[in-house]
C-alpha cells in the first residue's frame, strides 16, 4: 500500500483515535445531521463513492438519507473501516460496501461513479487540489461531487477570551504541523473550479449556538467543539505552545460561552459541483 | 436636545457622512436587502417604530415590505432625517413619517408601537443594553422588536492576510475609540434577554461571497465592505494604527479577495424578540 497522505504517521490524526474521539464525532455527526445532509439525497440505482468514510459518523447518515442508491466507502484505516463496517451492521444499513484504499491511488475505473461525496478529509491532506483532481476521474460526465469541511477560523464567540482563541490556533497549528489545514472550508470553490470541475455553488453551513437552543450548547459547543481542542491538550503541551495555565483558561473560556448569556459560532462549508 | 450618546461629536461618526459613505450605505442597502429583510413584514394598520433611521437606506426597504403599517421614524441628526425624508419622497412613500429624537429620551407614551426596528444602531452606542431597556416600554404587550447589527469579527477571507486583518482590526479599534462596538452582532442575545424582551430568536445571516456571485464581489466584498475600511484611512493615518506601508497592502489584500479564486466571509445577525 502506497503511504498514506492523509494522516502522516509521523505526525497521527490530529484529532487521534481514542475511545472519547469516537464518541465525539458521533455526537457531532448526531446534532450536525440536519444542518449539514438535508439537502443531500441520491437516487435509487446511483453509484455513489465515500472517499475517506473515516468510521462512518457521516456514512450512517448518507446511506440512511440514500437507501436505494449503492454507497463504496473507502478510507486508508483498516480500523476505522472494521468500525465503520461495524456501525452499518448494527444501523441495519444493506446499500454500503467498504473498501481499503487511499484517496490518491483509488482501485476504481474511470466513471465508476455517478456521485462522489467527501466530508471531513480534505482538512487532512497536503494537497487537497490533487486529491480532487484524482477523484474527478472517476466520476461520469454530468455527476455531482460533494464535500463537507468545517473553518476553524470561522469560530468566534461571546464573552470573548484571548485565552480561547489561542487555544483554537494551537488547533490549527498543530494540523499545518500535521500537513492539514483547519481553515480549509473557505477555500472549497477556488480549490474545487482549480481542480477543473463546473458549476461549483458552495453554501456555508453556520452553527450559531446560545441557550435557547440547549442541544446545540450540550451537543456542538461542549460536546464538539470544546472537546475536540480538549483532545489536543497533550499535544500542545509536548510541543510547548501555550503555557498549561493559559490553556486552562482558553478551555474554561470556552466552556463559559455555553453559559445562559454565551454564544458561539462555527461555519461549516458545503459544495456541489459537477464533472 | 439632550446630549446624544450615539455618534458622540468628540469622535464622529465613525463611518463617517461623506457622500461616498451615502453611496456605500445605498449599496450596501440593496445588495443585502433579500438577506437581512426578506422575513420582515409587519401587518397593515400596526405602528412600527424604526429608531436611528439614518438616512433611510432600510426605511426605504422596510415600507416597501409593509406599504399598510404606519412607520415612524426617529434619529438624533437632523441632516440625516433630512436625507431619509428626501428619500421617501423621491420613492413615492407614503406610510413613514419622521421625528427628530435621541434614543435613550423618546418623545413617546409608553405602548405607544405594536413593533420596534433597530438596525445598524446598537454598534455605535456605550450602552445598547440600556437603549434596548428604555425602547421597551414604548411597545405594546406581544409585540415585537427586531434588531440587525454586523459583526466584523465574523470577518474571514481567502487568500489570508494579515494586513487586511490588521486594517479590520482598526475599525474595530475606532468603532471601541468612538463608544461603539463593531462586534455587537453576537451579543444580541444577551443584550435582548438582560433588557427584558423573551423569546429572543437570533439567526445568523451570512454573506458568502466568491467570483460565481459577480454582484455580490461588487455590491458586498468591493462596495460595501473594503468601502468602509477605506473610509476610516485618514483616522488611521492620524492615529498611527498602522502604517501606510501596511494599510495599503491591507487595503490590496481585500480587494485581492474579490479576485476568481477569492472568497470572502461576513457575518450579521438578526433578532426578533417579544414584549
Amino acid at each position: 500500500m502506497p503511504m498514506p497522505e492523509k494522516n502522516p504517521p509521523e505526525n497521527g490524526y490530529v484529532h487521534g483515535y481514542s475511545a472519547r474521539e469516537s464518541e465525539r464525532l458521533a455526537d457531532q455527526a448526531q446534532t450536525l445531521t440536519e444542518l449539514l445532509h438535508h439537502d443531500t439525497h441520491y437516487p435509487a440505482g446511483s453509484r455513489v463513492l465515500e472517499a475517506g468514510c473515516g468510521i462512518g459518523a457521516q456514512t450512517v447518515i448518507l446511506a440512511k438519507h440514500s437507501p436505494d442508491a449503492l454507497i463504496t466507502c473507502i478510507d486508508i484505516s483498516k480500523d476505522s473501516l472494521e468500525r465503520a463496517q461495524e456501525k452499518i451492521r448494527h444501523e441495519g444499513i444493506t446499500n454500503v460496501t467498504f473498501r481499503q484504499g487511499d484517496i490518491f491511488h483509488l482501485p476504481f475505473e474511470p466513471e465508476s461513479f455517478d456521485h462522489i461525496f467527501v466530508c471531513f478529509v480534505l482538512e487532512h491532506l497536503a494537497d487537497p487540489q490533487r486529491a480532487l483532481g484524482q477523484l474527478r476521474p472517476l466520476l461520469k460526465k454530468g455527476g455531482t461531487i460533494t464535500v463537507i469541511e468545517g473553518d476553524h477560523g470561522s469560530t468566534f464567540f461571546h464573552p470573548e477570551n484571548a485565552d480561547a482563541r489561542r487555544a483554537i490556533d494551537c488547533l490549527v497549528e498543530l494540523q499545518q504541523r500535521g500537513g492539514g489545514n483547519a481553515l480549509i472550508g473557505r477555500e472549497l470553490f477556488p480549490l474545487l473550479t482549480g481542480a477543473g470541475f463546473s458549476d461549483v455553488r458552495v453554501s456555508p453551513r453556520m452553527v450559531y449556538v446560545d441557550s435557547s437552543r440547549p442541544s446545540f450548547v450540550e451537543g456542538f459547543t461542549k460536546l464538539t467543539f470544546t472537546a475536540m481542542v480538549e483532545g489536543v491538550a497533550e499535544e500542545v503541551r509536548k510541543q510547548e505552545l501555550m503555557t498549561p495555565g493559559a490553556w486552562e483558561r482558553g478551555i474554561a473560556g470556552l466552556y463559559r460561552t455555553a453559559e445562559s448569556d454565551g454564544v458561539f459560532c462555527y461555519t461549516f462549508f458545503k459544495a456541489v459541483a459537477r464533472k
